[in-house]
């Protein structure tokens, strides 16, 4: 054990032991140098360490504080030797009657797949929706429909480039949204009856895709942390007909988890050496707590086999439905499915975003909302912490807005769901998350789409309902 | 023959022997009658058949004027007592590319599937965007997302309504343009392998889709005038395993047929008897040059075996990607099949459009457009007919703007497609609207993409490059 190592677990003690209690400051830095004749350097690995591990959050300029309570960590899920059997994949149309009935209006949507639209700069973008399309000569209503509205696809472009992906405007097809993206590059990518190999839990949309287009899923261990077990991956690809990958590298629906860059550049070597493309779902990660971006897999990609798939619906402009793929040498191929199954993208929509981002101030807007969420991820975990049964487990994602709970004793959230909407709550049931719905004790909540005093309302109500029907105590009893 | 039809072939003899020229006024009714000594209503009639047949125009309280020469009248084809075979469907590249290239913005774009963006009302839409979007709750961005913004979809269904169809808003699943809607019905009434009736020549977007869904196409003769052959189309759902059909009643793409109303009741018959349901593609439907709306072969099914879908695309607001599916039994499924391909359409088009149609006025602005459009026809005809070989047959479609050509001699339009971009002028050769490609000598051509002076220009270009590939002289030599 190193020496910042046992400075952590001290604190750590004092914390467990009730010593150092919430909110407490820590003594700063150089009161510890000066106190344990330890350097500077050490004294803030220890505190990163303690940060790392949730138990005490850094203040800009104050120090660092004990954090409040937070669920116990997820546990990383076995990992089998032998990946589960394949599996033809029959998604339940729960899917669609949870979504239905989590929109009604006066029910907390944590169960959403968006964050709350106010968070967004909707009036800014509504002023330029009017001004791009009075100043849009008519023709180009359907000059760019196949591909896309050139300026923004260049403006994409160019975004991607700042995070390190070599990616054209010409590689580049808009597409309704990135649900339709990674659609339409699986479709490109596949043929019926093709094996594909999915995260475990994963999100139901590729569910739903797979089972569309008559495609087997193989769904290997993810860690709640770190992502899709590798030496599971290595084996998969070494030992199974896989035809294609379909991965989320950066806060990954529904665990939230971010693939460490070393792991994101081992799958990208394991593709190129397997020849097996990899729709990379990357809608999230513009929406990262870290002091940097995390790349995508793309970012590693030098042989040219992942297909990446983004959106502006999770960090800008919900409902305007303007998404894309970089599919590299399958660009024409998803550009032509585009053409046969929705021609375009909407018009407006893209031409309001292209000027929006002309505008500037679009990473300011990004950096407010990155606060915002990780703020409302610790209150959401407090919340947890003091509401729901002993024994929970949760994770604390470093992105995003979407947390991933794991309940104690014998409970199927799926039967919990019209018990919740009673009470004015919505959640995603976990059983959403795999095809033999192994997740049903587990549920996915959406940190972003209240506010905080929403967020503690609905979590407590939560709270109170699942240790009503499990019969446990509240954690912080 | 009747005292009127003897009337109508005098004036056609003067007319076809000169003595009546184009632009001749044909004397009042009040004078004939006093000539002949024969009713007013004799003479209307007469002179409502010659208007029939193309041979004199009315023009609005100064009477009726002989009419610019047209081309001959395409013949109907051969209805083979044995329906093609049926084949699985492969469609060229050639409409993604054909597509791109005629986006060109120098081109005048005859090849175009869309008309002039200019004939629509773009200012005042776009003033209902800003203004609805400002106006609209930031959570109904995400509200409404899967089946469509829930006033539009009332307002769709009155329109509905009052062309005498029973769809309720429930019942209204709003796409991504009709294109997706088309795609999405035919998803959902068909398994892999299925075979689907189509009509001969078809819109390419149907061959794509089957293709897609790895579907057999059974293509029946398709009447230039009325549409499918009925018999035909009997004889292959009394012997032959169809699980669905795909047509156009009304200004069908490429030929611009429209049924007859008896022809529409008959069809709805059998498809209850043979329960098999229709895919009715009606984007056309509001661009009608009679006096009455035509009514979708959905108004006849009383049964409910018809998917129908439409879209404002043609109409009102292209590139705003808008559409609609009114399926019936199958509507849950085809809610279900969008939200997995591509969640929603975009929400500003949907208020948009909700917000113009709630102001009054679309129905002037229909009124104008079929207007323009009819004029348009008639200039077409008039340049076809001039510029054309002889032996150039064409169709004269009461509605839409889209009509079929059929060059004389040995002519594959495909081969004449760089050249007449060269010229200025795209076009959209015949062979894309079948599987095998047997309409190479046809083209389909777009009057209402551009003003009747470049209409003109376009269409003499298209004449000469013809006559010279052909070696045939033109039709007014």
């Amino acid at each position: 054990m190193t020496q910042y190592e046992r400075l952590a677990d001290e604190f750590q003690t004092l914390i467990h032991n009730g010593t150092l209690r919430v909110g407490d400051r820590l003594p700063s830095v150089r009161v510890t140098c000066a106190r344990r004749h330890i350097s500077p350097a050490t004294v803030f690995q220890a505190y990163y360490l303690l940060e790392s591990r949730g138990l005490v959050q850094a203040r800009p300029r104050s120090g660092y504080f004990v954090a409040a309570r937070r669920p116990e960590a997820l546990a990383a899920p076995e990992v089998s030797s032998e990946p589960p059997p394949s599996q033809s994949v029959a998604v339940n149309d729960l899917v669609v009657e949870v979504l239905k009935l989590s929109r009604r209006a006066e029910v907390l949507p944590l169960g959403s797949a968006f964050p709350d639209p106010a968070l967004f700069p909707l009036a800014k973008l509504g002023r330029s929706l009017g001004s791009a399309m009075r100043r849009l000569p008519p023709h180009k209503l359907v000059e760019d429909l196949a591909t896309g509205h050139a300026r923004l696809r260049q403006q994409v472009a160019q975004r991607l480039a700042a995070d390190g992906l070599a990616v054209s405007a010409d590689e580049l097809v808009v597409t309704n949204g990135a649900m339709e993206a990674l659609n339409l590059c699986l479709q490109a990518v596949t043929q019926p009856g093709d094996l594909v190999v999915l995260e475990s839990p994963t999100f139901y949309a590729s569910l739903q895709a797979l089972e569309r287009l008559q495609l087997q899923a193989l769904a290997l261990p993810t860690h709640p942390e770190h992502g899709i077990d590798l030496a599971a991956l290595a084996q998969a690809l070494a030992t199974q007909p896989v035809k294609a990958c379909w991965l989320m590298s950066s806060f990954q629906n529904p665990l939230g988890a971010l693939m460490p860059e070393a792991k994101k550049q081992a799958i990208a070597d394991l593709l190129a050496r397997h020849q097996v493309p990899l729709i990379e779902d990357d809608v999230y990660g513009e929406l990262y707590f870290g002091p940097h971006k995390p790349r995508p897999i793309k970012a590693f990609d030098r042989a040219g086999w992942v297909l990446h798939c983004g959106s502006f619906s999770k960090s800008l402009a919900p409902g305007y439905r303007v998404g894309w793929a970089a599919a590299g040498r399958w660009s024409r191929a998803v550009e032509r499915a585009k053409v046969m199954s929705s021609l375009s993208a909407a018009v407006p929509s893209q031409v309001a975003i292209s000027d929006y981002l002309a505008q500037g101030g679009h990473d300011l807007h990004l950096r407010r909302l990155r606060q915002t969420l990780q703020q409302q991820r610790d209150v959401a975990l407090a919340a947890i912490a003091e509401h729901f049964p002993a024994g929970t487990q949760a994770t604390r994602p470093e992105g995003g807005y979407l947390l991933w709970v794991a309940l104690p004793g014998d409970i199927d959230t799926r039967a919990l769901l019209p018990q919740a909407l009673e009470a004015g709550v919505s959640l995603m049931p976990g059983a959403l998350f795999s095809a033999d719905q192994r997740f049903a004790h587990c549920l996915r909540l959406n940190y972003g789409a209240v506010g905080p005093d929403g967020l503690r309302d609905a979590l407590a109500r939560l709270g109170r309902l699942i240790c009503d029907r499990t019969g446990l105590a509240p954690l912080s009893r």
